[in-house]
């Protein structure tokens, strides 16, 4: 038997970049699912969220964010400004080059991740934003 | 019963950095999978493409380009030019860093995204290509 | 009938940034599985590595090393160093923006690629690391 658990969690956010661990909540998701062995996959609705990975210690969350800045900086000119003045137009960019998916490994009923590797959500606008992240675990 | 449905769409695309709306394509796959709920997985095939989502509209297509070409300027020195003289070698290290693969849920029988989030391929090639993007959908 | 397997591979790389094939690796995963059509999810184990596609050749690896480097140099001041000390601040940092997980395509019992498409791993350590990659290979 091969089950399909499909649900969602919805995770608060600073203006960006923000940086939350959501590994416990995802591990939950896993727990629930009573899948023993399989994968699961998380993906951000919206498109000024990203996913990924890191050591969540404040250091490394401080300079991710200082690269996220680098990568689109919000004091430049963006086209997208222009038509809709929202004053987000790096956010959009720095979600896009990072992604909103990933996949991660379910082996023996737990999420697989390395000691010190966590599961982070990163909110890019210029905004405090409730993120959904729809997760589906699919093994056996 | 859990349905593996494989299939691919095909999207040309121009000169790189050249992007495409494929949600709507994506969308006709999870339509003919009967798939009610679970995930896609989408590949683009070839080492000069990339998927992502953004909010498809002209102002963030524009912004998203320059912050690729910024990534890997066309016209520095690539050692990849070296041995091939095609010209593509900042195509190459563009696609890499964005990455072949992304996810996506399915609800409902439709893929889930948010309002103003489309999937899209990005061609980084310095020509136009027809780009396969393999589709696999798995659920119930 | 749908297999769920799983099993994982382990790659030796060198200093980062490293990047090393991998295709056969998970070519033999796939072939283990059995499985005929579906998709294989590889992710890496711990926080300063990361996976994509590239076309494997000296220059390609020496054009991505360069970019890859670009995006958080180790000779930059990181946050992550103040308290740990272990000098890869930019290692946590390149391995975040590559993210930690791909999906590739199973087709005709063989990983499917484009012909001058390879997987790799990256270690962005700043020593040699041996590396975990989860293989989770779903499809029937």
């Amino acid at each position: 038997m091969q089950p399909c658990y499909c649900t969602e969690i919805t995770i608060a956010l600073a203006k960006g970049p923000d940086i939350v661990d959501i590994t416990a909540e995802l591990a939950q998701c896993v727990k629930a699912s009573g899948v023993n062995a399989g994968m699961l996959s998380a993906v951000v609705i919206g498109s000024t969220g990203s996913l990924t990975t890191i050591e969540y210690e404040p250091g490394v969350v401080e300079d991710l964010k200082d690269a996220i800045t680098r990568l689109a900086p919000p004091d430049c000119a963006y086209a997208h400004e222009l038509a809709w003045h929202d004053g987000n137009g790096h956010s959009h960019v720095q979600a896009a080059l990072l992604g909103p998916s990933m996949t991660l490994p379910i082996r023996a009923q737990k999420l697989q991740l390395g000691t010190w590797q966590q599961a982070v959500a990163i909110n890019h606008d210029n905004r405090p934003r409730s993120r959904t992240i729809a997760v589906t675990i699919l093994g056996q």
